[in-house]
Parts: structure tokens; C-alpha cells; sequence
């Protein structure tokens, strides 16, 4: 009951086509429609009916990050406990996003926008759920298995991560401690057993998104997905690299509109019941563990600081 | 709320040191603690203080299958849920058993003994939970993440899995369909988001389980695993392989006492909202993708039908 | 000089249209061109013009196993040792076979037919020898780098080994030792750097190949293929597994008309100094390391007696 | 006949022990012997009594490149080769190293000493050769098969490079051309089958060195070596990476006393009749393909600027 993890994101692109490009044909998702202005799009192992939606828009940046819910109950009680905590929270009748029930918007402290709904058709997995094969026959470029979280950013995150907590029964797995020892500048929340569904970081702006991520299965993807970045010319921000937040193998780069993108695999099992990670500031530093464990010689200066406007 | 995980395993050994080789020595399990005829093992990455008891004994086979709940609340409900159900439920009081507090058992209409508790000992993960290492310095063996899932067999398994989803709150995954089509003989519960934490398969005697599983992170960690059983000398019953239910990469072998393991990477992320998958009992013959994906020409003749005995 | 590594097979086809979906579609094989009865293919790390052929014949089997020398010079020495030797040896014509210059074909003791030839046609490889990508953008199927090497079975392979070491220059990576420990029944045998290029195996009959084998790059795909042949529905005879013997993994399977193909990796670098390995017959009874070191269980029963017959 | 391979390097460091805990704990090669100054290591695949000797001395740097030779005959041919083309010529005598036979040694136009011998004590793999496990029970560290390759700088390297071609036989896999587009100014050379024993690349000092390499079995090693450098908090200089020259797989780090390491697998077959690769300049340059694939945001500046001195 609550929760059940980041369900899908919409993302304002100001080159349609060659955003799908990237997509489709380089990250491997499958496209599962179009309506007017927008793309929707799925991993291949997801159930729902996407999980990316794609708008053309003459400013790029994610429009909002949506997380589902159990039941219908839950989007009531939510909407309920938001408002009650001074939130301004929007309800959007079903049938007035494509292939989606009723809705709940708010806008974070920080700015970005967050929908809550409780149902999406489902078209069931790619391989169908009768007897069905591990994986499609045709795979496609870096060929992710599903949307695994997503970084906002603002210039203080502490009640992002309050009402994550409190109110969206969110659990920490991880957090990140600012300079006097005390001020939580980050933190890792979860509702699915991976480390995170949605983390917030201190930004140099409020309204950022720093990246959202595709989950592939093994160590080894993460080289393949290196390669298949370089032989298309896409640039790599950082990695292969380990986190040391999160401890998850990671690749950093970037869609043609400027949107993050990062792939990760070999993170843990997070439970409602761990003891919580806490990082210090100054592994944080370059030459430090806290972001890259294993470039101990630095981290790459952009990570951080170019969040991706939202509007 | 409710069911956190599959938290730990009692297996009794007729010969304990050579038992507690295999499993220190060979899968890599840290030894805990010691007291009387019981020894205490977790891997390394569990937080909580155990996840396997060996227990010496007389006869071999599993003594009781552990649940952790999230709080004593938790606890009461399923207490009061479980005799509601008509079955015998045992209160055991805090401090009876080492390291974990109170505890509610009961035993399923096929025989096993289940136990549900929600407290237990936390030592931390061994790499520490401030600015930590991605994993210990000294990797020993197979070095498995975490315990992962137990397979429990019976004539009939179907009040075990009603038990399961309506009074303890699992979600289903996969289920394998008889003959008719109609009639369920095996179901994969899952309460974490891994595919599952418990399963039940039809067996030729009651009160019997074919394995306890570990998690590995990654594909080519199977490929290592075999390796080291190998090197070991310990038999391999089945795998490498892809298991065609549940999706993950298998090494099937045993323990000196009999008692089957597997080594187990490379599942889907579970939800509750996921459509579930079927079996039919075709796709389970020699040379079908049920049981195996890879191994078509046929799946070995022990699978399914050596359960070990518990008492 | 001399030479250089096992540079083609030519086999003999019923069906060519399904085996060459087989070799193209699930293995990963380009289709090099087409010439009558026979089609070229390679793989697609391979700069000569083919390193298969597959011809349409009444009957399965390996046509001829030919090798490629550094020169002219060396295919010249090589005949006249061979004519020395007491083997009828014949010469063919530059043109007589497709994209090839001269050759020179000599039968072995057991029965198979070898060539030796010093020239073919050289597209380069598929991705350019000017600032290449790493591989093509396109992968299909298992998609293996290049051909490794090819075993050969006949009732006793010893004048076969000692041609091939003796008079081709071949070393010995390792050896199999019969029920007496003196009397060789197998051999390895290297040009390269890698464990064989060609092996021979004591056999329930002359004239018969037990496998060709094809290079995978890395131990997670030994996965991955098991995984492409489950998906194909292609029976997989045995692994993924570790070969005792030359150390790689490997799996075994069939074409449509019965051939048995290898895809291998993860063996050693072998050198002309490197002290032999020697396995006795103690060490390749079932549940011993001598073939497979994984499944200690036992080895397949039709490992060594169904050699495909050759004509 | 010929040079087998790059046999052993003497590297001369400042602090031994701080050094060869380097080696042994981090690298994991074994530390075979002591004998006054000089301690001698090898990697667990080596048959060779060792393959790296650490020199204590007052200034760190390679001493010497030491490559194989097959027989002494090929010892006195080179040796006469090389005098006959100008070159100053020093023969060691049988016992004058330890556990080696003769040698013979030149220095390079761009300054390096190169060895050539024709003998070593062979103890064998550790695992023996006699029904061997694949490898030893006991891991230490990275643990790479066996040395690769070194890399060695000047001014002008076509000297060097047209030294090992015409005289030692090496043949040229990859090669580099400055911006005119016909010089060479890096070339890279091999007699096994791997990519390369030896590469030459112009670099702003004679006599340096850029780095010398230890083989790994697979793909996902690299990440794993990338983790165990990160554990024992050894800086990273670049990776894990793909190469665009060789096509491997890398990290580069240092070594207590400034030496460059290499760890690399996952490179190709390469062979005498090979169509060589050639690199131009616009593909070396930051964001471009040559030196890595992967990290199309450009190569780290230190590479090929900060070669290690030789005395």
C-alpha cells in the first residue's frame, strides 16, 4: 500500500526527432505511441504503458516525475496529508492524460512538479505472461530493463525530503551531511527495494533536475553500454565509474536537448529496516570516495552544478 | 508495513564442522557468533546479525523459515490473522532465541515451520555505514550479497500460497499451472521487490524444501561461481543456467549434508501491480524453457524431486 | 613464417537455407557472397574474404579443414615434407576455389582432408582499418569474433599428431593420456597464441570432427549466448561450463544438419616455450575436472562418441 | 623462431617495500625470490621463473625490457643482426642473471636498454601441469594472467620501431601518423597474437616510458580491478575505458614510485598477414575516437606527457 515506485517522467524537448533517436535507437527504448505533441516510450521489460513521455516544447527540461500508487485510497489519502501540510495540490480527472486514471500534482519547495496517479493500462511485458522468454529477440542499443530513479536539485532540499519522508512514506537509505556535520544537503529516498527511487541534492538552483536513470541487469552491460555510447558519438560525461553513494555502477551523458541520462546496475537491496549511510563532506571532495569510488584522482567538475532547467 | 523479507534460515547438520566449511569457506558466509550447538552466519552485505543458524543435530534438513516483520504491530496482526485462519500459532518471548526478540510460529498445511519476528540485532553492514566501501577489503569464496529465497515443496501447496498472499500480505509473481491448466501447482511471493522471497512447487512428500538461495551481483558472478565449486570439489546438480521461472541465472548444488543451495543473479524487479506470469505444464518437460532457458535438451532428473526433509 | 592459424572450414550441408539462417541469424555470421552450391561467410572481426563455407550437398559432414600459411615459400616446403612423409598430397591451381590463391591438400591418417593455402582475398575488417570503431554498429545473434579451432576424431590420432607437430610446426598446449598414462589418445595443438587451433581425440571411428569452434570476446558472453540459444530454441548440449582442458567456457550445440558447434573463451595464451599440460584418464571419467571442471556431477554422455562423420 | 614474447621488465624503485606491497596486495602477482637488492615477481599464469623484477635503487625508472627468444640460436643471429646494423651489442654471460642464461642487450636510438635471452628456469604454473585446476584456490588482488606489453617513448620512435620490424620480426598492428599524415609517430608491434608486445609513441623526452601492462581475463574484470584500486585508494589516471587504438579495455594507474600500470583485456586476435590500423592526428585530439572510445568528452591530459624516466 502507498507508493510503488517512479512510474514515469515527462521530459519538454525542443528536437523531437532526434531526441527519439536517442532514445529508441542509442538508450533502446521502445516507442508505444504518439499523441499530438508527445512520445511515449517504455523499457522492454516494463508492464505499464510507458514510462518516458517525450513533448516537443520550445524549452527543454523535465515538465514533471510521476510516482504510482497502490489504489486509488492511496491518491486520496495522499492528496489529503499534502494539503494538510499547506501544499497547493492539483486533481486531474482520469482520462485526461493518455492511458491514465486520476491524478495528484504538487510542486515541490524546490519548484519541480510531482504527480501521483494510481493506474496506467497495462499492456503486460514485451515477452507476454505466458510462458514467456527471458528477453525479446530483438535488442536495441544500450537496451535498459526499466526507469530506475531520478536527482532533483534546489538551493535547500531539506523539505523535498521531509515530505518524501512523512508524508509519501519514503525510506532513507542514504544521506549526504554538509560541511557543519549536521545539515542534510542530500538524501537517498526509496519506496521499491533498490536505493533509490528519487534522490534530492543541494543545487546552485532551485527547479533542477541533475539526471534520471535506466537500471541495466550486470556489471558487464555497463562496459557494453560505454561502447555503444562511443560508437555513436555521444559523449561521456563520467564512468564507468562505481558510486560510492549508493555503491551502483554508473555511466553520466546526455540526450540531444541537454537532459542527463545516466545507466546503472550493481547497487543493494534496500529495506525499510536498514541503518541508513551517511556521507561526509569531505569525501565529497575531489580525490574523495563519496561520489566515485573508483576515479579517486577527482570527479568531474560538472557533476552537480549543470542541473537541467524545469519549467 | 508488514512482511519485510525472508530474514534468516535454521538448518540442522549432522556434521557441523565440515558444514560450516562449506558455507564460510566455500559460498563465503561470515561466522557471527557461536552459542552452544548453534552457529550464527550472514553475508556480508546484511545489516541484521544473522541470516543462517546451523544447528547441530541427530538429522538434517530445515528447522524453520524466518520472516522478518517491520514492527511488533506487525506482528500482533498476523498473530491474531493466523489463529483467525484456524492454524496453531506459538509465541515465542523476546530474549528466548539469540540476538532477535519476540517471535510468532506456526506450522503450513504441507508441514514446515514458519516463523514471523521483528526484531533482530543490527551490527551494520561489515563496511560500516559511515562513508563506506563499496565491500570488504577480504572477499572469501562465492561471496554472495544477501540470502534471497527459500523453496518449500508438498502434495499440495495451495493452502501454503493462500497463507502467503491473504494473510501475510505476498504478491504473487509466476505460477505454474497442472495439467488441466486450471490447477496451480507451484507460485513464486514476493514481499521486497525481487521476484520472489518464498516459493512453493507440488513435491512428492510433504514438508520438504528443495533450496535456499543467495544473491550474486552480477552475470559473470555465476560464471565465478561455478568456477569456485569446481575448484572445490562440490558437485554441481544443475547450471549455470537461466531459470525460465523467475528469470535469474542458477547454480543448483549442495551442501555436505544434502542440503541443496543455489547461487541465483539477473531476476526482474517485482511489484505489486505486475501482471503475474504462468506456467503450463508443457513448457516444465525435459527440453521445454520452464524450468531451464538455456539447458533445452532437457532438465536434470533431481530437480523437483529430492526435496530435502525438514523436521 | 609457416603456418599462421586454422583459416577455414568448408562443410557440407543438407539444407542449406536453414542452416544458413543458423549460421547468419542465432550464430552471428555474415554472408560474405554466394557462388553455386556454396555460400562464404565470416565473422565480423575477420579481414580474409571467408572463413566458412557452407555447401549444399546430400550428405553432412566437414568437406576439408584448411589452414593458412605465411608464403608461397612455406606452401612449397610444406608439400614437399608432406610428399616426404609417405602422404599423397595434391595441388590446386590459383583460382580454382573462390577469392584463393594456390593450395595444397593432403589426407590425414584418419581419414579428414587438410589444406594448406597461402593466400585469400582480403575485404579487410567490417569496421575499416582507418580510425575504426571498436565493432560494427549492427550485432546479430551470438556474434563471435573469429573462428578458433577445429577436433578431429579417429580411432588413433597419434600419426595425425605427429604430422602436425613434426612436419607443420605445430607445438603442443596439452595432452591426453590413455588408461596405460604413456600412450597419447588426444592432443592440443597451437600456431597462434592460443590453447589449439586444431585438436585430435581417439574416436569410436576414423574420418569424424567432433566440433568447430567460434571466439567469444568475454566470460558474460558465454552467458549471453546460452541465452541466444534458448531463445532460438536451440538444445544446448553442455554448459556453460568450464573446460577442464585448455581451460575456456564454452557450450556446447548443434547446426540443422548436426554439426556440432562450439563458442569458447576465457582460455590462456599459449606459447611455443609453455611446458604441456597432461590430463590422465583418472581425470575424464564423469564427475571428474579433466573435461569440465563446473559440473563435477559428470560429463554428458555424447561428449567424444558422436563425431559428425566427414566424407 | 624468434622473439616469443616480452618476457620480464627491471624496474628500479625508491621504496621496495612500499612498492612490492603494491605489486603483491594491490596487483596481485607472486613474490617468487629475494636476492640482494632485487626482489623477482610473476602473475599466477606464468610458467617462466619471473616477469618483473623490483630493483632498489636511488632513482625510479625501467632498467631494462627483456623479450624471450625461442632458442640460442636465434640469440646469436639477432645479436649479429643487430651489431650489422650499427648498433652497440653487450652479451651477458650464462649465471650472470639469475635463474636466466645468456642475454644480449642494446640500447635503442631513443635511449631504452633492451634484452634479449633465450632461457629461464620454468617452475611451471602454479597450478601445475599436471591435471591442473584453472587457477589457484587463493586470489590476491587484481590478479591478471601475465604481462602484456610496454610502451615506450622518444623524440622520434621510427628508429625504434623500424629496429624491431626489420630485425627482431615484430610485425605492426596499429599505427599512428602525425599531422602531416605520412609520418609515423607511434606504432604497435607484436609476435604472439595480441595486439601488442611492444608500442612506440613520440613523446616530448627520450628514454621514458608510458606504461607496461598485465593481462585480465574478462570484460566485467576490468570493473572489478577499477573497484580494487578504488578500495586501496590508488588514484586512477583513466578508466575503465575503451581503447580506440588495440580496441581493449584499460585503467591506468601508478605504482608507489611514479610508474605507470596498465590492466587490459579484451582486445583481438592479431596475425602476421593482418591489414595493419592506421590513427590520424584528428582522431587522437580531445573528444575524438583514437586513444579512447568511450570517453568521447576527451582524453585526461596526462596521457603521453608524463612517461616515466629511464636511467
Amino acid at each position: 500500500m502507498g507508493v510503488l515506485r517512479l512510474g514515469h517522467l515527462e521530459v519538454c524537448v525542443t528536437d523531437l526527432d532526434k531526441t527519439l533517436d536517442h532514445y529508441t535507437k542509442i538508450i533502446g527504448l521502445r516507442e508505444m505511441d504518439r499523441q499530438g505533441d508527445r512520445v511515449y516510450l517504455r523499457c522492454f521489460d516494463e508492464y505499464d504503458h510507458h514510462s518516458l513521455i517525450l513533448r516537443k516544447h520550445d524549452e527543454a527540461g523535465m515538465a514533471y516525475a510521476a510516482f504510482k500508487v497502490e489504489s486509488a485510497e492511496d491518491l486520496n489519502q495522499y492528496e489529503a496529508a499534502l494539503k494538510a501540510d499547506g501544499l497547493a495540490v492539483e486533481r486531474l480527472p482520469a482520462g485526461s492524460q493518455y492511458k491514465k486514471g486520476e491524478a495528484v500534482r504538487f510542486r515541490l519547495p524546490t519548484g519541480q512538479l510531482i504527480e501521483l496517479y494510481d493506474y496506467m493500462e497495462q499492456p503486460g511485458r514485451e515477452v507476454g505472461h505466458l510462458n514467456p522468454d527471458p528477453w525479446p529477440k530483438e535488442k536495441v542499443g544500450i537496451f535498459p530493463t526499466h526507469l530506475d530513479h531520478v536527482l532533483l536539485g534546489g538551493l535547500d532540499v531539506r523539505e523535498n525530503i521531509r515530505i518524501f519522508r512523512e508524508i509519501l512514506g519514503f525510506h532513507l537509505s542514504e544521506q549526504v551531511m554538509g560541511p557543519d556535520g549536521e545539515t542534510m544537503v542530500g538524501a537517498f529516498l526509496f519506496r521499491t527495494s533498490t536505493a533509490h527511487d528519487i534522490a534530492f541534492l543541494n543545487a546552485p538552483e532551485d527547479n533542477t533536475m541533475s539526471h534520471f536513470t535506466y537500471w541495466l541487469e550486470s556489471k558487464s552491460d555497463i562496459i557494453d553500454a560505454g561502447d555503444i555510447l562511443g560508437l555513436n558519438g555521444v559523449p561521456i560525461e563520467a564512468g564507468p565509474d562505481r558510486h560510492g553513494i549508493t555503491r551502483g555502477l554508473t555511466i553520466y551523458f546526455r540526450d540531444p536537448c541537454g537532459h542527463r541520462n545516466e545507466v546503472f546496475t550493481s547497487s543493494y537491496l534496500a529495506q525499510a529496516d536498514m541503518p541508513p549511510v551517511t556521507w561526509t563532506v569531505e569525501e565529497l571532495a575531489p580525490g574523495k570516495k563519496g561520489v566515485f569510488c573508483m576515479t579517486l584522482g577527482g570527479f568531474p567538475e560538472t557533476f552537480g552544478t549543470e542541473h537541467s532547467k524545469c519549467f
